[in-house]
């Protein structure tokens, strides 16, 4: 068994697209996968399919495969995509308003429990069912939310750069223990909070990278 | 010096953020930075970012550093990011909105040169001074700019996952030699086409993962 703080990053990050094509596979009906239909599906190599998803604690049966409905919950429960995570947003911007709107995220447990914006004006305006709040307003509304035995565990930070301290240190004060961030910045955060940061720029860099030496 | 098809995705993904560091230093006034400086300031191994850095086919020099401004063109050089980069964008919710909105893009290269969404009723509306473009009429417009000399290089897929194929398909009728695919979906593309993924849910996933291994 690996230690769960030691496991591949590249094999966590790989497990979505796994879930994807099995629940697929389950909408059709299908209830056994073998891993060589996984692998060609995705255009990986069978090797590494099984080792990524060894990581979930689920081992195919050879000549069989994988049961669907089983390796569906693993990944789920691996990821903690099978309970809800609850969330604040802060910056409703249009990168902000993308992931309200995007119903995926909500399968995968992202329940968001308040979303913010320093802008005064947008004080109760919705975006997909969520009343926007001042930002300034956060620590009363987490201390109400709290008083319900309800506790935010991530923060969602969508703002411009120059913001996302201030907004990440407020994130911290209302008790998160993870950020997802999205801001072109590094945060200085708590060791006992947790950080991924989304890096559009960084997978634009490799597009135009490949691009620029098909030239070569 | 390394093979330009075999170079490390890794270290790619890592030159935006050297990049952006060495231009804060640039705007401070500086005109040298050391390994170790960068290294400290980003929370990474000194190694590591010499080797990332040489990549550029720059190389700093021992007790002094790497000279700012050469580094910045050579990462910029190395990236494409140095030379414009015409791209359309496909699909104008919120994503899309976004993305035309961050300026990081425009100096990355990006340089859109036609905005297009399946809704007619979006028809010359404009955002960030783009008028949006109905999706029937791609292959004229883009006729029309190759009328003009324009070559159109990228395509930026922000449209939901079920409309992505056709719409790579049409931008590569375009002639675009590259894809940024914004849909949560694999797409099939000729060999001469590169793809790029953004996997918003990949990351989620890491971080979810990790917030589960925090209690474990």
């Amino acid at each position: 068994m690996i230690n769960p703080k030691n496991l591949p990053i590249p094999s966590i990050q790989r497990l979505p697209r796994y879930l994807r094509l099995l629940e697929e596979a389950k909408a059709r009906g299908e209830r056994v996968v073998s891993c060589t239909r996984i692998a060609d599906d995705l255009g990986q190599l069978s090797v590494q399919v099984r080792k990524d998803l060894a990581i979930t604690g689920v081992t195919g049966r050879p000549k069989v495969g994988y049961r669907v409905d089983e390796l569906i919950d693993a990944i789920r429960n691996f990821l903690g995509w099978n309970q809800k995570t609850n969330a604040f947003l802060v910056g409703v911007g249009n990168l902000g308003s993308a992931i309200l709107n995007y119903a995926g995220f909500v399968t995968h447990g992202l329940n968001v429990v308040g979303v913010f914006d320093v802008n005064p004006r947008l004080r109760g305006k919705e975006v997909n069912g969520h009343k926007i709040i001042p930002f300034g307003e956060m620590l009363d509304y987490v201390k109400m939310l709290n008083g319900y035995g309800i506790v935010v565990q991530m923060g969602v930070i969508t703002v411009p750069a120059s913001a996302a301290q201030d907004v990440a240190d407020k994130l911290v004060q209302c008790g998160v223990r993870g950020i997802w961030n999205y801001a072109p910045t590094v945060l200085e955060l708590p060791e006992n909070v947790v950080c991924e940061n989304v890096k559009l720029s960084e997978s634009f860099a490799v597009l135009t990278n490949r691009m620029r030496n098909q030239d070569l």
